[in-house]
């Protein structure tokens, strides 16, 4: 809970940072509750006083962050006592995404609930850069306008990208949009701000756009899972790893390039520059040329694929059955690598999951050395095509509830 | 450093538990210093009282742990400090390796110190796991009877399998060995116990061999190198991934298996069952298949296919760049995923690394997308092809010095 700079020598906790630690912790419990506890249960449950968790309780609910369920029932002597969740007016998250053939944003407010989406299909390959961050701009600001129309105050906003992000926030690559070297945090700062400042929380994180989803896939889904992997396909395909409950990055933050895996080493050339990735055989664009639907626009594509494979639709059904074999090929060298039990299919592949999961499982049990003894699950994602930009706002969101009190010095 | 077993509510560590934290946590740093520290430096590196770390360290010098270095030269007033070292005589750690064509041993001092190693090469698929099994043992206490000798007493024993070993010691499958659901502590507890035994520490550990190789190396390397792939070669191919300086096992412990990363999907069939697995195009036999030399014992065989390359002979070289880009495809996927910065070419690749980093290399600057941002070094393993047996009992040394008391208490 306390980071190094919160501990004295010896392991004694200063005294300033203690108010803070116990507001990151109680807000924290009723974050993870699984039903809105009550201040006794909190003391209960942290070992700290009635009274310290009752002053730090009011503290978060006047700042806006903690707010009183309604009334329980009365089933006995005395006042019930009422139970604490996270407020759905107070700070939102603002998530942004870009990917080849769409722009998405939303807000979630900390409860979780989505309070505004946009898509903006379009595709974006013949913009440049600062054209698209143009057009993410107008979108993040219509949002704004949106929640704070609903009493939210954005605070802050991290932006999914489908490509190699540095911790400086400057996209080294994202093949599939043609970007190179392209600093986003400079290119928005000639813009009005995305969202209100908070001191002590970043205003823009920009990140892998599987990444984002595989944090908002770990947060939207069982809390037992874990360890999972998280494919997602779009024109390109790119992959969160989540370990222990937290997401891989790498040594450089550039883990998950799932969609360079090689498949047929010497096959198809890849916009990566390599041979024989998996991107040119299981990537939407080739499932769409497989499917005999090149030329068309890109908007829309899973969703239409998706009806031509309900209708029978042999070269669409054949075109899914070699993707996901492709697919089954690559995740199978994953998970032979990595001994995880989840696969979760994300992006174009969630509506397509019901046409992709036999043959990726097919490739698990032919090629994965530990099946009989490890069963690999492969489902689609609980947020279905939304996970990455749903993910981005709810990192902001979970950044907001570890740090209760950047928020509350600004709102103070 | 401790476990929460030793924590008390509310944070307090309990008296009784004291003695053991500290007993660990000076030996812990005695181990980790570059040269040998002063008792008034351990002191002021941990924050005890000096009165106390002298306390302790003469518990652990009269346990058999801990040794003073000869005294410094005198430099100025006073009695010179007298620095500590890791004992080399008192508990030592037991390795053991079977492979397809060899069976290893070593023993291994506290300070790190190799003091016995055989090596007794066979082709061990026709033998049953028992009698494999044997021949461990008659190797082990032959191991125990010359460290004995040398005033050493075996504090545990690790084994290293080429394939997947379950949390309970029982292989569930080594397929180059022919080996399935063979459970190695029940065959081995027929026999005389390999080591004397320690309570609170592990007898014996059974353990995947690339996964002990990768621990081995990663205790032997630069201090500063904590995330890599330990790539074995052998008969069949397996890997160590080391993450954040600690062995990433997997949700089962399954994990590493690099051998049966597709490299040409529909190509050659493997042991395993599937196809176009990067073994048959990378393992031993088949580089000395396509070097023209079946037929032959497997004795041996990476010196002298070494010692044909040297000469220039052009079916060996072929063979081993045919191997080398197999192998790069593979390791391109597997940095593509985790974006690891170093590979490590262990077993019978780190003496034949000459021939096999240049294309490795090729097929990571072609296939990794962000290798102009993201360098990756491969390089042979510091400990050769002993890596396994090496680690396995590097693994029982560190083990003793994470938790000494378990040993004081036997030598006591």
């Amino acid at each position: 809970m306390s980071s190094p700079a919160d501990t004295a020598p010896g392991g004694a906790v200063r005294q300033a940072s203690l108010r803070e630690i116990n507001l990151a912790l109680l807000l924290g419990r009723i974050a993870a509750a699984p039903r809105p506890p009550s201040r006794a249960e909190l003391a209960t449950a942290t070992g700290l006083t009635r009274a310290t968790v009752s002053a730090v309780v009011d503290d978060l609910i006047g700042g806006g962050l903690v707010t009183e369920a309604e009334p329980a029932p009365r089933t006995g002597a005395g006042r019930p006592a009422r139970g604490l969740l996270l407020a759905g007016h107070g700070p939102a998250g603002l998530g942004l995404e870009i990917n080849v053939d769409y722009l998405a944003v939303c807000v979630l407010d900390l409860a979780g609930a989505v309070r505004h989406r946009t898509v903006h299909r379009a595709d974006l390959r013949p913009l440049s850069p600062a054209e698209t961050l143009a057009r993410v701009a107008e979108l993040a600001r219509r949002a704004r306008v949106d929640a704070e129309a609903q009493g939210l105050t954005l605070a802050g906003a991290a932006l999914a990208v489908p490509g190699l992000v540095g911790a400086d926030g400057v996209v080294r690559l994202a093949p599939n949009l043609g970007w190179r070297e392209v600093d986003v945090p400079a290119l928005l700062a000639t813009r009005p701000p995305l969202t209100g400042a908070v001191p002590g929380l970043p205003a823009l994180v920009v990140e892998n756009e599987a990444n984002l989803a595989a944090l908002g896939e770990l947060h939207a889904g069982q809390p037992g899972v874990t360890d999972f992997l998280y494919v997602s396909g779009e024109v390109g395909i790119g992959a969160g790893i989540v370990l222990d409950g937290a997401l891989y990055r790498g040594a450089r933050g550039f883990s998950g390039e799932i969609g360079h895996l090689p498949v047929h080493p010497e096959g198809r050339p890849c916009r990566c520059g390599g041979r024989g990735c998996l991107e040119p055989y299981a990537g939407q664009e080739a499932i769409l040329t497989a499917a005999g639907l090149t030329g068309t626009d890109v908007a829309g594509d899973a969703v239409r694929l998706a009806r031509l494979a309900t209708g029978g639709d042999a070269a669409t059904l054949a075109a899914l059955a070699g993707a996901g074999t492709a697919l089954g090929v690559a995740v199978a060298g994953v998970v032979n690598l990595l001994d995880l039990d989840t696969v979760v299919l994300g992006g174009c592949y969630a509506p397509l999951a019901r046409w992709l999961i036999p043959p990726v499982t097919a490739e698990l049990s032919r090629r994965v050395l530990a099946a009989p003894w490890s069963p690999v699950t492969v489902r689609p994602a609980l947020l279905g095509g939304d996970a990455a930009v749903v993910g981005a706002a709810g990192s902001v969101v979970r950044r907001v509830v570890a740090r209760p009190t950047a928020w509350l010095a600004r709102a103070g």
